[in-house]
């Protein structure tokens, strides 16, 4: 019964899946990784985590499950760290490494190198805020949230079924997408979104510098279509960074689109326009359909 | 004080001004313009106005505001079909015409064009739903919103003040911008994002005709940005139609921003994507800061 999970960040992602937990009642002592002393003694004193360290080898040794909830190039880095450890460790049991990292790549590649006495399933809640950190972490945080799985070399079914499990207890849905296929759809789903808004917001706050007053004009439109823009950027750069080649692909698709706008409106070209913003209205009221 | 209110087009926000005026208790008696005559019957049926008609001069004659809440290529017509109605007609009262357009020079192009009899003022009230139509028209649509108004050749003091004093009574806090001013302004703050997402979305819907499985990876960032592709085209196609200059350049400066993003990614200029994303957080988080 009573196992072990390692949960390494203890951010938003980390320490809501923590406190998730804890409120399954799921029968497993929790020891949390942070490298701040601040979060780590925070995650102790509201009973988020049983046991915290600044450490990551110190926190996951031992532990039956170690999940990374960093950034995605700092949980390749853990991955290898781990693989050290592991190496050279002679450990009794077989943890199960997992992460929350939203792109998949890298990371099942970094998997992928493990030791065969260490197992891994690569992982993505599709779930977040605008805002980062253990203030802002809630117990209910992944409830009804899509959480993609995806195998590695080192993921066997018992394995896959036990992570697979633990989105679950939080209240998750869970799909199996491969890593590649998972940042091909991504880089549309997510990460050109996110690009496109980041530009949106640039491209209105240079005209914002002789036009300040633009910021008084704005209504829902702006509103919703700059909302991405505010979120962490720490996380973005990696994902930005680790995804790029679908990015720039989807990037390019992208501006196929906007040129086959702006020449429409430049030739007041009025019936290709209406076919392009209808095609457009059906697609997001149809197929996105929320 | 019994004055007389002609509401042009009972969709959402002109069913919805006339539900505002009625609940604030207004003393006027309210008269429907509907093309359709569903429209007209469920306006009358619901006492949302005390008369309709589908007929814009008989509705128009003897009121003594017009408010103007079709389309903004309609509202031109409408202008044009009442100067030729005023010049032609003995009218003992002078009625004041204003709209609810969301571009304004070409309206206030034609304001300025209305005889001497008639005063004018252009307006925008910067509120409004995915959904159109009378039957998601709600009385506190106007609540809180910001409501533009714009000076025409045809106004004076006494005009604007009324008109004021009628967005204020439904809840809004007006702001004055002349026509140009508005155009340039809305340009960035509301159509490029509707020109956006409309890309995005059909960027997203071409990659999905080969990969249908993008629909079921979707999560926040694509949910928000996209909103507003869904919203009403004829609407849409008026705005983009009658401020085309403006938007062109908008989106001119928008690309150039795109163009800067995908090659500090395709160049994995790290220190740029990072001071990039930066101003855009910043941004969104500050100046919009909603």
């Amino acid at each position: 019964m009573s196992s072990s999970i390692c949960i390494v960040g203890i951010g938003l992602m980390g320490a809501s899946f923590a406190m998730a937990l804890k409120a399954k009642k799921y029968p497993a002592r929790l020891i949390g990784v942070s490298r701040s002393e601040e979060t780590k003694f925070k995650a102790l004193d509201r009973g988020i985590v049983d046991d915290a360290t600044t450490d990551l080898l110190n926190g996951a040794k031992g532990a039956d499950v170690i999940v990374l909830c960093t950034p995605v190039r700092l949980i390749v880095e853990q991955i290898e760290q781990l693989s050290d450890f592991y190496k050279m460790s002679d450990t009794a049991r077989s943890p199960i490494i997992t992460d929350m990292g939203s792109t998949k790549t890298e990371i099942v590649n970094a998997m992928n190198m493990l030791p065969e006495c260490v197992f891994a399933v690569g992982s993505h809640p599709m779930c977040g805020k605008e805002t980062a950190g253990i203030d802002v972490a809630e117990a209910n945080l992944y409830e009804g949230a899509t959480w993609i799985l995806s195998r590695t070399k080192r993921t066997n079914d018992e394995v896959f079924e036990k992570i697979k499990s633990l989105a679950e207890i939080v209240g998750a849905k869970t799909r199996e997408i491969d890593a590649e296929r998972h940042d091909a759809l991504l880089a549309f789903a997510s990460h050109l979104p996110y690009a496109v808004s980041s530009a949106m917001v640039n491209a209105t706050d240079h005209f914002g510098l002789s036009n300040p007053d633009v910021w008084q004009t704005m209504a829902g439109g702006f509103r919703d279509t700059s909302r991405v823009a505010a979120s962490d950027v720490t996380m973005w750069l990696d994902i930005l960074l680790t995804n790029r080649d679908e990015i720039l692909s989807a990037t390019r698709d992208f501006q196929f689109q906007v040129d086959q706008f702006t020449a429409m409106l430049e030739r007041k070209d009025e019936a290709g326009l209406k076919s392009f913003l209808e095609s457009a209205a059906q697609a997001r009221r149809v197929k996105f359909g929320r």
